[in-house]
């Protein structure tokens, strides 16, 4: 068995409740933590810096990204986000295993470059119609920004076939159980 | 996702727990049934027709190896054992996930024949003096036989590299939990 943690990367599209899965899972599953990432994007009402993400002007994230500070980035909506590379790199040598929610850009990113020790899951809505209204309910984006979102979700669908597994998050209980059986089943899983 | 069921192929030293564990997934997971294995050895105290093995003579069973009539055989200690391909087939195409618990020889023809949709999992004792203490506790053998099983489990564990995932049966509890993580998960998992 691989003695150093694994890299569990979780795409979703925007509502399909990725954030919520991913925070049960920091909870209840021990070792596991989740990488924060760096974001050039306005802080939403309730976000928390550190918590939800780090967030920085244009000019500090495109230095950082020149000094290879990131292990993968990428823009989304005009908004920049990377994950911070010391982070994840001294959990897995400390044998934990790390979650990152990155979008499919990233993704493919780490894909390319780490795929040892990574496993890759996405998390869907059980229907688009599903998941307009979950984006309606949260109330965080105007239509126009709900229909932008739901584009980019037809299009980030189109890269599940890179993923070694996909959670369709119709019922939160059960779709939390499956997340944390990939994770439970990964660290019995010989390389 | 795969519409038909996976077959999960367990190899276990003798002693490791394999019965036990398989019993509880069959009984706490939907969806999973045991396939029954043929063999042509004597009946053991408490084993029952039809739910342990099918007990048959070597001329029967010779028989329906020549009909075709199993997925994989082996003859371990003398005796046969061989997984009935009409039960297997017919619950896979049911959507139902099928548990084989057999030897390694078994398992390898599996996985020449069969690959796709197959998850192997071995089961291992914690260490070889447990494995040991284990048998003696089960009085079923003899000290001789013992050490028998025990030359045949080192022999066995050459082939774990061939095994998708590898559980150590330790803490019982603890060693369940991976089993039904692993069937979990590979509901989950893209092919």
């Amino acid at each position: 068995m691989n003695k150093n943690g694994r890299l569990f990367v979780i795409s979703a599209p925007s509502g399909a409740g990725k954030t919520t899965l991913c925070e049960q899972l920091i909870k209840r599953v021990p070792g596991v933590v989740q990488s924060v990432s760096v974001t050039t994007r306005e802080k939403r009402p309730g976000e928390k810096e550190g918590k939800d993400y780090f967030f920085v002007s244009a000019g500090v994230f495109k230095n950082r990204l020149k000094n290879n500070e990131f292990i993968e980035y990428a823009k989304v909506f005009d908004n920049y986000y990377g994950t911070p590379r010391k982070f994840v790199e001294s959990n897995l040598n400390k044998n934990k295993d790390v979650v990152l929610t990155i979008d499919v850009q990233g993704a493919m990113q780490i894909r390319k470059n780490l795929k040892k020790g990574c496993v890759f899951i996405f998390i869907l809505p059980p229907s688009f119609k599903h998941l307009r209204a979950r984006l309606q309910k949260r109330k965080t984006d105007s239509n126009m920004q709900i229909n932008q979102r739901l584009r980019a979700a037809k299009k980030e669908l189109t890269f599940l076939k890179y993923y070694d597994y996909e959670v369709i998050n119709d019922d939160m209980k059960t779709a939390f159980k499956q997340l944390m059986a990939i994770v439970i089943a990964s660290r019995c899983k010989r390389y």
